[in-house]
């Protein structure tokens, strides 16, 4: 059974490797992917979008943590996710909202059987102390509902979600990869549903963009254009430059999507 | 059987896949696990603190390489440490300093047998030619007394343990993670030895700490405050932010802890 | 089989994760390792020198996954090498021309077999849908003619191989180790091959420098000096300090090795 870790970690302090002995420690056959450490600290928004866009191409069954936490030690439940073809697991902050909108969920359980956990659990450091142990008893063959109590609903950040005003767009940038192209919260799956024949501009800091191609190279030096990414939300990019940096632009600023009257 | 790795080599240069290939190349079953390698270039004291802060959560057995080696192609040794639980393999500049003074240690040796290095031995990649390909050997079941002499003893830094003079603890900061927290080289447990019913005060940059949290968001914005991370060790932090931005400190800076009289 | 990935992508956004989910869906038993994913953001030349600098030390019949794809959606040819002891998979950029050139090539085959690709192929993100599922097929068994037709010759980009003229040799800089060194593209074994009872100096950014050493800490403080590093090239370094940084040198930049007359 493979586990999928995502975390704002970092990779420096061992605070990965240490997940990954808890583990081995409890499952030494389990197969262990990093999606991805270097989530911007507490970015949540960041975090959801990068499972979102990569969890379907794990194999059925594959189980995965997502810990960006900035609650840790408060009242913010720990939960397990589990859909059709997936398991979840990590805090209950809105991490999961993409995917829950898009997955068949069969189960919420909120994660309370200390059994599965390390005997002494931090109150800083749930990722080593409960999350990975779960994953680890779940890949197991252990059942859901022994880790705790069904729960009917689990916590939904609106952030997430694009937002339609007549014929405007609100959207924002989920994340900024490291080639500095800036992908947007705005499928083109969203667009197709709420519009037919499309045609539109988008703004953002002021500048307004209406260009688009289908693979980088097509931009001119210096041009920026739009591009439907291979996730299929809509990116604003250059051709071999740092939109991002040349925009001055971070994660979770806003745009506005103008639909446009057809000629 | 586990191989972990811990460097400060990066991830940029391909060295530390090289030490993968290296190792599977003698042991194709061995599952190798990566603690660090963004340990700062050089620092012993930081690869120390974090392999002594996550080697324990590692099953029985597991062969931790750890490989920070300013003195590489110099006189220093190249050795192993097999303790009770654990193997431990790397220069002898006093990395392990830390765990050897935790763990029972049963035999230390001198990395000398030719017939488990790499055929050609560079000056300047140990780690290539010596230490992984000894730890892939290890794996395999090669006896310690196989690699070389024993030795009596290993190099040991005091920098990693505080020194306490009358009612003032000098300690520093060993490791400042990647949300800017301070973990310090001061333990609960080795205040707990030291005093009883504690009340102190911590000194740094000129700047006192008082105030005890167990969580991190029981802080308030802007405040810094103290913490007894999940390690056990005493940790100087602010609620998501960054205290060594806040406060310049870099690793290995000094703070003095000043035991309170009690009222 | 062993499936080893050398990409441009970064760690933060779970493309690798996502070629890893690709594979494991195909080759469940396949074994992943990271050579780098921190290449330059397009740069080729580094991305050729570490996969050259690194290759030999794995098992025999692994096959290297090598993305660095600036022109990727556009007609640069998706290939796979198969040279005596491996296989290499990649854009036909001019990426594996250091192995090629080192190897024996013994196929050369254009990826144009859309059964072994992700069912629907982006013009974006060749390395999901392309080269990761071709890898894994790979790993399989598939034999290399069913990928697709076979080609004469594979791009050769002229930057990565040092010039002769006279008693001047043209190189640069390959790559900028984490530590600062930086690893030209002369190798101990072109020199050799081409000047017998050699004696040099190196010209680079105005600096000449002619001081051989056989290990870093040999050299003073602040001293810069020539090395012959653990891959046989030559590295101007410092001794625990960057030189890159000192000299303000970046990737690719060149250098001048002027072989100075017998006294």
């Amino acid at each position: 059974m493979q586990i999928c870790l995502l975390t704002d970690f970092g990779l420096k302090d061992g605070y990965v490797g240490t997940l990954k002995g808890v583990i081995s420690n409890i499952a030494p056959k389990a197969s262990i992917i990093d999606l991805s450490h270097e989530i911007e600290p507490y970015n949540i928004l960041q975090a959801g979008f990068v499972l979102h866009q990569s969890y379907r191409y794990f194999p059925k069954g594959t189980i995965f943590v997502a810990v960006v936490d900035p609650g840790v030690g408060s009242d913010r439940k720990p939960i397990l996710i589990k859909t059709k073809n997936y398991y979840f697991v990590g805090p209950d902050n809105g991490i999961f909202s993409l995917v829950h909108s898009e997955e068949k969920v069969e189960q919420i359980v909120h994660l309370q059987n200390s059994k599965y956990f390390l005997n002494s659990v931090s109150s800083t450091f749930h990722g080593r102390d409960i999350f990975a142990p779960v994953a680890a008893h779940l890949s197991l063959g252990i059942s859901c509902s022994s880790f705790g109590q069904k729960m009917e609903q689990c916590q939904k950040l609106h952030e997430f979600f694009p937002a339609i005003k007549k014929d405007r767009i609100f959207g924002r940038v989920l994340s900024i990869d490291r080639f500095g192209n800036m992908i947007t919260n705005v499928s083109k799956r969203f667009l197709e549903e709420n519009f037919s024949d499309l045609d539109f501009s988008v703004l953002i800091k002021g500048k307004k963009i209406r260009k688009i191609y289908s693979y980088y190279t097509e931009g001119k030096k210096g041009e920026i254009f739009l591009l439907f990414g291979s996730s299929g939300f809509l990116e604003i990019v250059m051709n071999q430059s740092s939109t991002a940096k040349f925009l001055k632009v971070k994660n979770g600023t806003q745009m506005v999507l103008n639909v446009l009257p057809k000629l």
